[in-house]
């Protein structure tokens, strides 16, 4: 029996820039409706022009596809005009602390030369996006960074606040705390583990900030999302390199999910017993949450199996050379 | 001032086999007086006529530079008169559970079924060298194997038991627990953590097994070290990969240091402040845990700074491009 989705909404994508564009934006457009773009590009997005060039260069591709980018801006201290300004091209702003991934150089290091923009951001109801994790050892940032995110949600109570890409347990404790808490979970968090990735051989197809966690952190994760969470939403992170800079000493953070996150979220979901949670995961939780509603789309996925490609392009994708049982197969768009 | 060292030797080390010696050997011959060669080939070496034949061609590479390969078999069940044969012409056995690590595939799944080779070892006087890890969460499985290692250290009380290549505090804690345990330390757990491998970009050159730990397991390392702890020997487990088994999807563990050891051993030394104890870590505690006396080879190292080359053959070395204080600067064999 097939799967409906509704327009699926991808909450956390990494698109690139340039040439990579041509390979990234219709794999996403073919599957969701929409996307939450993130601005961590070479030189950031940090001002309405250059995002509103960004979002046209990104609309070039999925011409006809029914897809929207969600646009952010890079997080820096904005003036209300420049706020005012930008609310309505924007989904939120994200916020790097300086140093954390990939181009985050640019990102905050002092969290108290910054709340007058959280302010402005809380007048205006422009969401506030977090890559939380400190500089300390590399299992410890996430939960060392769980301090700012009470922090914050205490200060600004009504600043809706995503904590991005979850990957712990304490992460997920702290959104009973909060009600203007929201995350999102990728789908690769949801598989794997610190295991997957140096367990056995290396995998840098796997290696991604932040990094996957223990057995335990990941069931947390799984009860959560499987359990319908209703402050979690799916973002894949989803985060192509070229292979030059996967395969070699000094390898880039990230896993290119986006082409296999619909068909396999479909077998984790049905493997899980839950499959009447997808939608909420996949579409509900964001509308709500964001206060968004995307254009319809519906997307169709069929039980017929397909061996993931080892190569998008000049990108690995997660489950390279595996197959899945859930396969898209079509998607209708209302006129 | 120069640094003099009597008879360094590297108590655990892979030289691999083939083509590979061409590279290895000398590299290791140069510097050390002896190593302890691990048997762990494509094909376990695991019968007298095998290892006399490796041991063969590990001296073709090494004539006239006074260098001892001191080898090992790899553990199974050997009967008595295997034993009593080969105790002359080995140093030790050298354990792995099955599938921990690189060709491991053979090695040990049920600890009770060798309770006979391991009475016998004792009862000859063939210390059993371990890799200690379980199959479990990656992190966890020095911690967890403990047990493993209490249990035999007890059980057979006279036999030489090392716990080869201890990466956490757990492991240096068990040492006092037991007066027939002994431990070989890497330089590089010495010097990196976790964070090294995987908090920036990935670091397939210094993924290795087991795994680097935490700032806590690695603090631990030094103290004891540092501190001159004399159950504890240097043993590099320089294992070198050529490039492609490296810079891959799917890469192959170990570091490559065999040829920046005695340098970077003597430049840390110096920075805790503690090089009067360098010669115990390196010689003298093997010496008197072995009960071995290594052929005379006086190695001076001086204070003349030089840059680790990128590669050494097709094999990238540990501190590959960095700059090391000291070097190898004349080897004195006794006539």
């Amino acid at each position: 029996m097939d799967i409906t989705l509704e327009s699926p909404l991808d909450m956390h994508l990494h698109l690139r820039e340039g040439d990579m564009l041509d390979l990234t934006v219709p794999l996403s457009a073919d599957h969701f409706a929409g996307a939450v773009i993130m601005p961590n590009l070479v030189v950031p997005v940090d001002s309405l022009d250059y995002l509103l060039n960004y979002r046209q260069a990104i609309e070039f591709y999925c011409t006809g596809k029914n897809f929207r980018p969600y646009m952010t801006l890079f997080f820096k201290n904005y003036s209300r005009q420049e706020l005012e300004e930008s609310r309505e091209q924007i989904l939120g702003i994200k916020l790097y602390p300086a140093g954390i991934t990939t181009q985050s150089e640019a990102g905050v290091s002092d969290f108290s030369a910054i709340e007058e923009t959280l302010s402005l951001m809380q007048e205006l109801k422009i969401p506030l996006l977090v890559h939380g994790e400190t500089n300390g050892f590399v299992l410890d940032r996430e939960s060392e960074f769980l301090d700012v995110y009470r922090s914050l949600a205490n200060r600004f109570s009504e600043l809706h606040i995503i904590m991005e890409h979850i990957t712990t347990a304490d992460a997920v404790e702290l959104l009973d705390e909060f009600a203007n808490l929201s995350a999102t979970v990728t789908l690769h968090h949801l598989m794997i583990t610190l295991d997957d990735v140096l367990g056995d051989l290396l995998r840098p197809d796997l290696f991604c900030k932040p990094v996957a966690k223990t057995p335990r952190d990941r069931s947390a994760l799984r009860e959560a999302v499987f359990g319908g969470h209703p402050q979690i939403m799916f973002g894949s992170d989803s985060a192509p390199h070229p292979r030059h800079k996967k395969e070699c000493i000094g390898c880039a953070a990230g896993v290119f999910s986006a082409p296999v996150a619909l068909p396999l979220l479909a077998q984790i979901f049905e493997d899980a017993g839950c499959l009447d949670r997808l939608q909420d995961f996949i579409s509900t939780n964001a509308c709500r949450r964001y206060r968004i509603t995307p254009s319809e789309k519906t997307v169709v996925l069929s039980p017929t199996a397909w061996q993931v490609p080892d190569y998008y392009g000049d990108v690995s994708p997660f489950f390279a050379g595996q197959t899945i049982r859930w396969s898209v197969n079509s998607t209708i768009s209302a006129k």
